[in-house]
């Protein structure tokens, strides 16, 4: 436990590579509020660092433009508390860039252990209880969440861990990543 | 303990009245993504009812199409998972309205005992653990959730209960009403 409110763990949000309904390989639209709402929860959560992974050069100007705003424009005065949650994300082109800037921050815990998500079952999981545990050691650990209808297997195949789907008390599990991305925070930093 | 993955449980989420920035009274706007990610997070946790409350009849109206659009439209065909989520919900114009629908669905049960939950503390509350409790018993339960700055002290004050705010490990929560809704759910209902 390194005793601190923020812990060693970042996010990242895919855009590309992420599949379609039809499991295609596609680049997925940044969203507005996925930016917004995962920014919060990850302030709220003590999370570190917040990556919007887009290769698409469009998409990054815009995830800047958005940052700005809320972080030195006139969001920043009209909204401080949001100004906080804004100043955690980065965009990043590609998921091996992010894991490469963790562990250059983190000289003494080392580069990030990857932990996919995904609804879909079907493969060895990490539990919450597990990765809550792990997530309180040194090494950072980096949280990756799918757009569009989430990862690919070639992603979830080259991760350390692949987190246990969400489940409520019956069959169905389709939650936006907004609400995923938090409930996962909550379950493993929340009190 | 009703035995089944559906509790007498409904969530309603308030558009009027609420409160601004300033703390005046005001009616929201409705927005496409918290009618379709809390109708996600209430099919995933066994919710039997989400109201969106609201007495403009023009955002009565935008809700109805876009519940129309998923549940008998072209939405429906391409998202069958999606239909299953957007038939939970239902618009009413006041809480009052709400309350009594449900009570006159719960025969048995009765008139729901009413959740209000802020962000804000400062007022007796009930825990999670304690709620999780009170659900399973066969009287209803409706949890009420504000849009912009939450909901007035006056609907505060004539709730049954006060749920605790959600915390992280620091001092700041600021989640979405989307992130909060859903977190709550898993904190009652999830496995």
């Amino acid at each position: 436990m390194n005793g601190s409110s923020t812990r060693n763990l970042y996010l990242a949000l895919i855009h590309y590579p992420v599949i379609n309904k039809h499991g295609d390989v596609i680049a997925s639209s940044v969203t507005n509020l996925d930016v917004h709402d995962i920014a919060r929860a990850a302030r709220t959560y003590g999370v570190r660092g917040y990556y919007v992974v887009t290769p698409l050069a469009d998409q990054i100007t815009l995830v800047q433009r958005l940052i700005s705003h809320w972080t030195n424009g006139a969001g920043a005065a009209y909204n401080p508390q949001r100004r906080l949650a804004l100043e955690l994300v980065r965009t990043r082109e590609t998921l091996a860039d992010v894991i490469a800037e963790i562990g250059a921050e983190n000289t003494a815990g080392g580069v990030p252990r990857t932990v996919v998500t995904s609804a879909r079952g079907g493969r060895p999981v990490i539990g919450f209880a597990a990765l809550r545990r792990l997530i309180d050691e040194d090494r950072p650990c980096l949280i990756v969440f799918g757009t569009a209808w989430g990862l690919p297997e070639t992603l979830m195949a080259a991760a350390d861990f692949a987190l246990a789907p969400i489940r409520g008390p019956g069959a169905y599990n389709h939650l936006s990543v907004r609400s995923a991305a938090t409930v996962v925070l909550d379950r493993l930093t929340g009190r």
